[in-house]
């Protein structure tokens, strides 16, 4: 939740010149979304969103995600578009920020995930997999198991701060990660950050998909890990196999899995877990002081992994 | 800029049951303010802000703030204006936090502020001033002269970590300032925080007034040295003394300002100076360890009550 880029007035002017969506009427800071500054900006012409890329994106894929986004949303996939200027850009420059306006989409993230959320989230997943099929470009996954050492290695003589015994575990799993990685599942374009707070609903009916931010070209499968991580374990820390059988019979519905992919779920729920666990890990040790925003919590992601390091097999997903 | 209490999407629904805005289409966390949370609230019948008060303001002075806001609306200042449920109570709990739907106000907030906006600014402070010389309640001002002392003393100690000397320049500062406090000059309500961001303009024009939660019942003319302070000095650290010429002849077209008043505006300068200045210090000494809010940096505040000890007198300020 930040605004990391203040914009003045003589800027947006400058930056809106370059469409035509009449005069501004409102533009406020939103504080939703980690990675990058997103204002909710009201014209004459409706709502929109207009994003500025900070540090953490790189530049050279930015055409990657607006040619994705664009895609997506022709083949009936709900999500922002980016809007083109005059001059035919999407992404120009912004307060010294690689800058974009993206359509607004309706529908508020859903604060407490319930089973039906989870149903909705597995079609729209699938969907989106499809729909991505297609799509020429690819983005190699560098925060899948090849990017994991990296960033494990300058925490490690630093993560007893976070718990006691954290290190050897850490490299333990890693060890079997890299050693056991499933290789040659259907993969394409996934999501690879499909958190709650990245996809809206009105009422029970799923609206959209926001933030593509991380995706990239990697096994479907895997995405649907990341969902499983971030969908349905419950605030006490419990796993909800009914949220997760209904996500995944979901998702098997529009886009049938082979056995390779179900059998390889734990370990990608594993890897998943791990990912999220090394990012936060990373961040909480190096957040500067009086940072904006707050870092997460890493060891939520420990007791995730430890769940699906203790399961025997797909069927503690809820599948038969 | 910051949002502090989450609200699930079954407390939101439930909340909304009071009113007649029809279904909610959105629910954004707005990323300005530090003190409540804001929502944007996009619903059926249009934009609305949701705020959540947390424990920086007192519950007993939210009828005031509230009926205030109605007050000067109805004067034709333009302000949010709590909406009333249908049980007639404009004031409800929302996760467990005193919440209230506003009306929404279009415009921005001058990231830059300019000579003509400060003159906009001046005449609409007038306006306000005016506007609430009929509003019948009372609000003492617990962040002026006499609320100093109690925040400077459990800060005395740790000041230096800021500047050195700088305990010894305030606890000086301070006398200075409990010996000579001008007395007697007109009063009533004032919004006592009036910086750039609680102002919105339209181009050129002045919009709005928000954010009413440090308003109160005192001197016209301390509102006024507030304004200097936020609206006048440069990003370099400089003085622009035709801003506060615009600024202060503005006022006084609305509103004559006596020579009592005129010739107290220094002091009443270094008072608003040192009030924001201490309660800066104070955030700065003591918030936590990976707070949502970076503090304010204090020493800006330093250095415009340093400017304000050195003048002659209110020519200073751009007045004949």
């Amino acid at each position: 939740m930040a605004v990391y880029t203040e914009v003045t007035d003589e800027q947006v002017d400058a930056f809106l010149a370059q469409y035509d969506l009449g005069a501004v009427l409102s533009l406020k800071g939103i504080a939703e979304g980690v990675e990058n500054t997103n204002y909710l900006l009201v014209t004459a012409q409706g709502q929109f969103i207009l994003t500025l890329y900070e540090k953490r994106v790189d530049e050279g894929d930015l055409p990657f995600f607006l040619a994705l986004m664009e895609h997506l949303a022709a083949k009936g996939v709900t999500c922002p578009v980016p809007l083109h200027g005059r001059d035919g850009r999407a992404l120009r420059q912004l307060a010294g920020r690689p800058a974009v306006i993206v359509s607004f989409l309706e529908g508020l993230w859903p604060r407490r995930p319930q089973p039906r959320h989870c149903a909705e989230l597995g079609a729209a997943l699938a969907r989106m997999h499809l729909a991505g099929l297609d799509f020429t470009m690819t983005r190699p996954n560098n925060l899948s198991v090849g990017g994991w050492r990296p960033i494990f290695e300058p925490c490690a003589g630093r993560a007893h701060e976070v718990q006691e015994g954290l290190a050897d575990a850490l490299a333990a799993e890693l060890e079997t990660l890299e050693a056991d990685w499933p290789t040659g599942l259907p993969s394409g374009l996934i999501h690879a950050d499909l958190f709650p707070d990245n996809v809206f609903f009105t009422g029970d009916r799923l609206t959209g998909l926001i933030d593509f931010y991380f995706a990239c070209t990697d096994a479907f499968a895997y995405d649907l890990a990341i969902c499983l991580n971030a969908w349905c374990f419950e605030p006490d820390r419990s796993f909800n196999v009914t949220k997760a059988r209904v996500m995944l019979s979901a998702y098997r519905k529009v886009r049938p899995f082979s056995t390779a992919e179900l059998e390889a779920l734990p370990l990608l729920a594993r890897g998943s877990a791990l990912r999220f666990l090394l990012t936060r890990l990373y961040d909480w040790l190096n957040h500067p002081e009086g940072a904006f925003v707050k870092p997460k919590d890493p060891l939520e992601y420990w007791r995730k992994l430890r769940f699906h390091q203790q399961v025997s097999g797909p069927a503690a997903y809820g599948l038969d």
